[in-house]
């Protein structure tokens, strides 16, 4: 059937429309209730929420945020090419905006998007999967090499996951297989497995990103059910790490695979310093039930974790914030990043407070050049 | 119809057996496969778990358990009563064996089995906790006047919560309404407003002790889904507790119920530190979205949570400790308890080490005493 608009169809359409007789009574009928036509009629109060925080009129697309968001619509109000497109999406802007004043050697792109992870239908995921690493390579990874790109899998058929590592992950610009932190099953299940074993073979560390919390197929995002604001949302994302963290631990995924890494990506940081106590503890108790974990939790994190920095937690005093880097080992563990251009991004020069240079340099260099196997470039780096 | 049991009708049951000429095929007839036939049939490395550690040869209870615990089916070695009999069920040797020689003053007994809470025939569930009431009544609180109850209530339907509460909370041995950690919904959600109502009316702290994650109604027990191993599902007890947390403070209960306190119990304490970092940053960016959370989530948490003590983390060295102590106002919010008689109990010579007297007279008895308005009455205390 041709689809297409013509005026000579629509005279003939209305030609033919039916009159009939006698009346009757039609009991669903959809008239628009679109964002755009209710605009007059919402509290004042939310019409700021839509128009600037959630930056588009279109309805919830969770339930947990209601579609709201920070900044402008997610993104830094100073993000937007002025040319024209969405924010971070003109290489040669954010050359300028951000890359080049920043002074940034290596840079992981990490894209958006991650709702197609929570689909059920998987081959569709696993399409725009391979779009979105076609998209990097030809529009990004090819055109700057100071840029690295993340492996997008679908993740819900490992099968399909691993075609598509396979497929791409063998590129010397390609640093990381990415996920989203919703998931209907924590990360440490065996049903993820064929997937760790193609990071293992090309090397690859397995990121988890924050992003579709229950959403699509995925069950609530806390294990109480949905809140009901964006802030409970984000409150949500280190619970769900935390259920990764402990899940990658307890299966023995470590053991499985010696050397896999994991990075956790914005959930905050500090989370995982009494979380690991908690976990060394109930360990000491119970290891018994599972013999296969051989090593302390916070051993293991330490040896195969990784946490990036955006948005880490303000503690009250310096102390406290030492203490904290200090009982994490910071200074193997953490990696720096912004989340540009997110309306929460971390200025490189203002994401951490002043700290040694040895320190500093493992944090915002040494740690991501090490799990990412990416060789010094810069002359005044090397000895 | 008689169901009794007895040798005529067996006699007739078999005279009566019809006797088919054709032979047939029954596709569905359920043989016995409890776990003690299947004992001799299961691996070794389980058999202990099954005996001793889950302490009963029952099916799994719980999807992430598996139906394991630690210690003897959850409880303490040797805090079965020597007159045979459940542990914690005989009042005169919990007072030989704990209350006595631990000088306890006053103890608030939480009872067992919360899985009433998680089912859908709310009637049942009612009258459940109506009996758990009653008898601890009868049986405990009349009997030792150091004993104070906390009024079990089904959440599901709070017009059925709020009628158990005034039917036994204006009682001045009842100390505090208990609800369970695992939940359809988070406990600042406005269904549970009346039972908020009914807490300020009788003046008592609402409790959330861990428990029921996972089970029954309620959704997986992380964001993540089920984990696989038990010590998966004591991981899970703190992420839930946050998710209770958060939709306390944004839901603006405390705003609401400005006189209502909040019990934390049995999912770890240093948790609350980072995580409330976070949610007094995301707060301040954010605050335009819940203009009723007039302030900071750590000032709600100062005045309006206490959080018990067991199972406290182990800090690796004592100035971490005492670090996270500081920054947990816990001389203001810490409570000290026991679990009594659970494996993982914590004896009040342990718990905790070394305090100064102040801050040890705060946090083992001070704290509690004015949130369950408990009288001093010993000599040694009175100034």
């Amino acid at each position: 059937m041709n689809l297409k608009f013509t005026e000579e169809k629509a005279t003939q359409a209305a030609a033919n429309r039916p009159k009939m007789k006698r009346s009757i009574i039609d009991c669903d009928i959809h008239h628009y209730t679109g964002l755009n036509v209710l605009k007059p009629y919402m509290p004042r109060q939310y019409l700021d929420l839509m128009e600037t925080i959630s930056g588009t009129i279109k309805p919830s697309r969770a339930p947990v945020a209601g579609g709201f968001n920070g900044g402008l619509g997610g993104r830094m109000v100073d993000s937007f090419p002025p040319g024209g497109g969405p924010a971070g999406g003109d290489l040669a802007y954010m050359q300028e905006h951000y890359l080049d004043p920043y002074n940034v050697e290596y840079g992981i792109l990490t894209g958006e998007g991650f709702g197609m992870q929570s689909s059920g239908n998987y081959d569709y995921a696993a399409a725009i999967c391979s779009a979105v690493n076609d998209y990097t390579i030809d529009q990004w990874l090819t055109q700057d090499s100071r840029l690295k790109g993340s492996v997008f899998i679908m993740k819900q058929d490992p099968t399909l996951s691993v075609k598509e590592i396979d497929r791409v992950g063998g590129r010397s610009d390609m640093a990381q297989v990415i996920v989203s932190n919703g998931a209907t099953l924590p990360y440490g299940n065996r049903h993820y497995y064929p997937i760790y074993e193609a990071c293992v073979r090309h090397n690859l560390p397995f990121t988890i990103h924050v992003g579709n919390e229950g959403a699509g197929v995925n069950g609530p995002p806390t294990g109480a059910g949905h809140g009901s604001y964006y802030i409970e949302s984000r409150a949500a994302r280190p619970q769900v790490m935390m259920a990764h963290l402990a899940s990658f631990i307890f299966e023995g995924v470590f053991e499985r695979f010696p050397t896999l890494k994991v990075v956790l990506q914005e959930a905050g940081v500090f989370w995982v310093v009494p979380y690991l106590w908690r976990l060394d503890q109930d360990w000491k108790a119970l290891r018994v039930q599972t013999p296969w974990v051989k090593k302390k939790p916070s051993e293991y994190f330490r040896d195969h974790i990784r946490v990036t920095t955006q948005p880490i937690e303000e503690a009250p005093n310096r102390a406290s914030f030492d203490q904290m880097l200090e009982n994490m080992w910071a200074k193997e563990t953490l990696m720096f990043c912004s989340d540009y251009p997110h309306w929460d991004f971390d200025s490189p020069l203002m994401a951490l407070p002043r700290l040694n240079d040895e320190l500093w340099d493992r944090i915002y260099y040494q740690n991501a050049a090490e799990i990412y196997n990416l060789p010094q470039r810069k002359a005044e780096r090397k000895e």
